[in-house]
């Protein structure tokens, strides 16, 4: 139950906050909320993310998806948005992600690689960044130094950072798993002590309490937990993402708690295209009709 | 049973469509497709590859052979481009292959160093550039670092990207080997994501299942593998390779199969130089007239 | 018992020695001590240090207790410190904590990475940056290299440095572990000779002897402890860090030591703000009494 | 039995012809051969290779040994180049060697840091540069990426480029070991893959086929051994590495057969200067008249 | 008992010459020889080396000794050198330590990290440098690789560079001990190839002979030992170093087999320091009557 900040309130510098009020007051509901549609599954997961729906193995497919569902913006890596980003450009924003992986490899010291720059974000015409932080890794250091690059260049160039904070590795395993109120909360802050403009976190689970610090191991709703969340974050805005696909009502639940929570939106990819289109369209209606509910209040308001 | 995409849809610069049309429209077979000779086993596989014949051995004659056969391009590594390609420049296309590695030491965390620069293709009148990356190896972060330097120059200076999509390492051994449908689907997707031009793939395997994700479990014809493959590197023209020298009626049916599917060509070495010279030639136009039945059709046609 | 140096013995250039003026001489007692409020826990323990006073989870209720307790300086990571210290600008020095981790991974080579700069601070309005450095970590080599860049272009830019000097890892915990007088005498030593203009230490336990050096297994005093770890920092100025909570009274008795050996101050946090408000600033009266009665003494006086 | 490589047909640049033609046609036997004096062991092995001849610990005694023997060139380390050379510039040309290692430390994962850059060969006035490069080191990815930076400089400066391409590490042990007829072969294919102007190799050893790769296995004389690696080395000019003292009978057919095969010359170092000074110059004139009977023959000629 | 080389005949730029001649001929015995105060043992061994004499932890107390004792130089690391050396600037000459590192990690794979550079030591006004380089250490590429850098920033600044040469690292305890006579004779020679202009090395033990190379197994006297690693320096200008603290006898009569070998000087901290005022006085008039004795004859003569 947090107000969700207003632009004028994070210190921003005038070519992010324009490029921020493009995407959230200029697509969409146009109310200050979001609604991303992330496809970058392709690198992460490899193509058998398509087999549910192949049409959506087509980049076409899904960017058309992007436009009719009146998203805030697409989540391309480098390859798809400068193959394909050029027949969408201007009618729906471009969110380039930066770095990426694939999933064959160990992850118990899990790091994502930097594949594109943010002078690439700017000579696609993207309005925003993506990069991957694994919150706890055992590679910290690594991942650590990378986004600082990431960081001063969107800094530089006036362009919206987007951290997908994402607790990971044999060290997070060990106290209560990714996804458990505790890692979500640390993952949260520690995007919002780095740096980041927004950020994008899995729902919290407070039932996981496995080896978790003491003040977690008590009993929370997930309405407490998502509200603590989005105040450890504090002035980064939230997006609350979708991960697998899962039944329809679940996720609407957790849509609303969230935007009572005071975050920005969501950022669901597999349970908007792994459906056939008319489906995720009435979906994505759905969800947006949440949104619509939760404006960005102004400041002092 | 795909359409290969024309060059006016790949969002490609004015420079790197120039070059591409001159491998693809001005070499060959004149009409999209390709065929490129690969010379750079000496490095990667040492001269045991020459005892089949050893005339081979020497540059001139692969060169030779290059040019009588109609060859799109030859694949060399920077030390026999400097020292030969000079004798042959404008008459055949060069892609100046800019990482690789000997075979002696383990290949369980393969990484293929980068041995020249973008500037050295440029500098040696090449019209395309060629980098191997290893998908799916432990070292994947030390890959995507140099690959993105790599992509970065080839943009600045306009020149296509040829990425050897190889699946590579002890992760990848432990989920169907490098051959599988599986491992070779989501070499075409990582490529396709990270930016390349054109990607050269070895011909997927749909037998070799044990220990892939489910959907790769199922029953495939080659056809419908090879097919699925095509797709999932949507806008990267793709190049199937030879391989191990293997009998004639299956590479050809390996090559029928592969253009039936909308690939742009092929890229076979040993197969072409390990036999006599005229030997080589005959097969060399066996192969040829397969790529005539398969023009790249304008776009919208 | 050692007298604090004054700032014109320091070798200090000028734009140096003017922010620590401003820091010693214009905020906080005014008389070259001073009491610095560190907010970086959030990053390195996580949200779980706000449970205990949960309206601490908001920075602008830290900001405003460092504003209103008269602190010489507050101590932010570069998210918080962008998206906060705007409001506060002018009214409180900023600290920017250039480096940090989180405390998932392993400790025991523990590395702090660098996630914002000495420009950073520049822009921000800083007048001071701080640097953790894991005295005795394996990873000793790399931590002095990041530590050399941030030295330099502290130099360059002309502002103060404070080392956290933090013995850590493996091999200190096989010497006496990271709080003996052994391990922090070292500490304070090693930062002196690689040129902090300011240390911040742990209070030094000359009880934890095993398998210290030989000179270190005698028997002293806490006073002969910290007046030694003093001695061995010589021109570097010192500041004693609070650490976890911990009763009032051991507490105001080690500022008491402190200050009578020669220290420049304090830097409290978890012992000033997970308390309540009122009682946070009533802690913070009684540390400032007695720093009031360590006033710098001129040089030659 | 192979016609060696005119100057005309390296595609050299202008400058780094003008470098050898001045080693190759202006010193020595002034005929295309070349004949080096190496004295690089004080690091390499340490100063224990001078007990057999005391007096080879001076500098100047090896330059004068140079000087007096009319070598083609002396390779140095950079410090003993910068303290020594001056006083022989210009009457014998300097080999700048640019990485070199003590033999202390294990050689299992060998790699030959740089401690000298192409610049410094310029500076100092030398007309070739030597690069180790350890061909089937576990390091191969640190070995290549350096290689390839001093290929680069030494391009940009027009500097010849001698690599020594020496079989190397575990892996190398493993498969026939270093002095193996399959380990020389790849490693002068690797030399001229990778742009070696020129490669200094040991003579191949047929009778090492322990776990060599089938074809290697066979049998064959060393002439016939030799001859192949020359051929496998292509463009690349051919040095022939003397190694520990061996019998002078035995080191005078092996460079017979060596000049038989189309090298361009040897690299004695120990066989020369670990003898009393007048035998030095007796068997080095012995080397030079089998070198008499070797001219470079004119490029179609 | 070799002539130690004149500063004409060392190759030498005028900067590097006119900064030696400087330390050499215009402080200490000012014929030549030399008597370095090392002051970096805070970092090296921690404060635990100043119990035996509490006054040395003060870098006044040991300037001043420096200064009294007429020493041709002061070997600082960054911090003293800026916090204390203002005060004796152009009184005494300056070796500013570029590298150092705590004793706490394990030295099995030694490596000092670079603290502070060149350029730091020209903004100082030091006439020298001192770089550890640990000779026979397994990482010693990377120490390599970063004396390297060192190397061509001193020759660029014509500043000196004092090579500390010492062995260490698992590999040498395997081979005799970091004070054999093979180890410091392979030292000396390293330091040389590598580029020192000044190598600061321990005094050979000729008695341990465990596992060293042959040569070095058979008899030699301390007296032979020194003479033949004098000779492996050839024209570098070697110290002798004097390690911890022993018996003035032993250390006297090492100070005169030094010289008499044609060392330049002694490099003594502890056995100087780690006693009372004018006892370390008394000590160093006697190691100077040493020095006098051993002027540097001029070229030629």
């Amino acid at each position: 139950m947090n107000i969700r900040p207003a632009l004028d309130q994070l210190g921003l510098g005038a070519v992010k906050r324009a490029r921020l009020h493009r995407i959230l007051f200029e697509h969409g509901a146009r109310n200050g909320t979001a609604m991303f549609l992330p496809y970058d599954q392709g690198l992460e997961h490899g193509p058998r993310d398509f087999f549910a729906n192949p049409a959506a193995s087509d980049p076409r497919y899904v960017m058309n998806l992007a436009r009719e569902g009146g998203f805030n913006g697409v989540v391309l890596q480098i390859g798809l948005a400068e193959k394909f980003f050029w027949e969408y450009a201007g009618e729906i924003p471009l969110v380039l992600k930066l770095n990426g992986k694939t999933e064959i490899p160990s992850d118990a010291a899990a790091l994502s690689p930097v594949n594109a720059t943010v002078e690439d974000a700017v000579r696609l015409g993207a309005d925003a960044v993506g990069y991957t932080l694994y919150v706890g890794t055992p590679a910290q250091e690594a991942d650590f130094e990378q986004y600082r690059k990431v960081r001063e260049d969107a800094a530089r160039f006036g362009m919206p950072l987007i951290v997908w904070a994402y607790p990971r590795g044999s060290a997070i395993e060990a106290k209560g798993g990714k996804d458990s109120f505790y890692a979500v909360d640390y993952a949260a802050r520690t995007a919002s002590e780095l740096g980041a403009d927004v950020v994008k976190l899995n729902f919290p689970h407070p039932d996981k309490t496995t080896d978790v610090p003491a003040p977690y191991a008590e009993t929370f709703t997930s309405q407490q937990a998502i509200d603590h969340v989005v105040r450890s974050a504090n002035r980064s805005l939230v997006l609350i993402s979708g991960g697998s696909k899962a039944g329809d009502d679940a996720m609407l639940e957790k849509a609303r708690e969230s935007m009572e929570a005071g975050t920005t939106g969501l950022i669901f990819g597999r349970n908007v295209w792994q459906r056939e289109h008319d489906e995720s369209l009435k979906f994505v209606s759905e969800l947006r009709t949440i949104l619509e509910k939760h404006p960005t209040q102004r400041w002092g308001g």
